[in-house]
């Protein structure tokens, strides 16, 4: 991937230009290729959004473009976001500093408020390009202690999206998609191969190898080797 | 303001660590600057956020700076966002084309979702410095075309934000303050001329100078003038 770069996939032409479009919120990882595989298989016209937010996120990001292209988004931006500097880890763009009774030791990975702010940018990309429909693949079922990976946030979020912009108050009605919510791993991997997901194409590893191998052993890879095992479909994912 | 130097103000001191703290959403103008004075008037240790969107940022985000030091936050951090490249008008970080048929003409200025992703990276901030109070500066009358200034829509985020985040769940309420919401711009003026804001260091106009000095004709210098010409307030406004 190139973030300056340009390339237009091939289902961007005119006569599609009728069809309807979606937000898809994309990270390089299974489930969110699963959900715009699900996108696409409605009839949507996807245009993708990825967060560079300061992590893993050359080969992450390298990922979740192949994808793109190769599921048949038509569109996908990486957007640069600066939250790491809110965790104490990264603390750039400031002028006064930060108080030293500031909590510490919040990991270079965490995101705070992360489906949130992911979530106001699909916003903010679908009412540039008038979609009505926002895609994100958040499941409560491996992440059960998050809270905005929820039905009731989910649902809490598309009431004031529709608050927030025009559309909402004209009478249109955007809806958030989370198709995922209450699969299993092994559901989402089977609607995928369904769907002509590759998986291999598709990172979960939390110690990414520069040439996109996994370790095996993270938590991510666990639940992942997991959910193949119980859909009983052959993990092509490259382990080192 | 230098993004990269750190200038601790007085109120940081320890003595004042258990003061509670909330998030004040400040854009260095008329509006956010009462907000500020306000929240800190009703007792809190302030965090600011500001943020940068590529567009006169360097003599706006000055004032934001000054004024978060001048009225006494403990902290102020500019967040680099990079919404502009949904407008069509600064098209970084893709690497699909965006498709001829997306919507033109977006001025350079217009921020999509624009309160919504402003109040997710309060929230964000929030959560990693235990504020249950976020503080924006939005105002029905003034604005009253926007959806994201009403109060349903700041309501509405406010009941997404306690879904969102583990200090919601735990049973705490983070209350999103809009006190400016059915104020006129002369109401707003004399409240904060009577918690001491020298609106001289807040910047209205559109067409701001580099110098500071406000071009006195815009939409933004009128209301402004206006206000004070209401409040029976001098307008300390360098104009030229």
């Amino acid at each position: 991937m190139s973030d300056s770069s340009s390339v237009t996939t091939g289902s961007a032409s005119p006569a599609r230009a009728a069809q309807k479009s979606a937000v898809v919120l994309l990270s390089g990882g299974l489930d969110s290729a699963t959900v715009l595989a699900m996108a696409i298989a409605e009839g949507y016209q996807c245009d993708c959004l990825s967060f560079d937010y300061g992590q893993r996120h050359a080969t992450e990001l390298q990922f979740a473009s192949d994808l793109a292209v190769a599921l048949g988004a038509r569109t996908h931006r990486v957007v640069s976001i600066d939250l790491g500097s809110f965790g104490g880890s990264a603390l750039t763009d400031m002028d006064i500093a930060v108080p030293t009774d500031d909590p510490g030791g919040i990991p270079v990975t965490y995101v705070p408020a992360r489906n949130t702010v992911f979530l106001s940018y699909a916003l903010a990309l679908a009412e540039v390009t008038g979609a009505m429909d926002i895609f994100i693949g958040v499941n409560a079922v491996d992440y059960s202690g998050y809270p905005d990976c929820r039905p009731e946030f989910i649902s809490a979020f598309e009431t004031m999206a529709n608050l927030a912009t025009r559309v909402g108050v004209e009478g249109h009605r955007l809806t958030v998609h989370s198709p995922l919510i209450d699969l299993t791993k092994a559901e989402i991997i089977r609607r995928g191969v369904s769907l002509g997901v590759d998986y291999s194409q598709t990172v979960s590893c939390y110690q990414l190898g520069t040439d996109g191998s996994a370790c095996g052993e993270c938590d991510s890879c666990r639940i992942r080797k997991q959910g193949f095992m119980d859909a009983k479909v052959q993990d092509p994912t490259l382990y080192r």
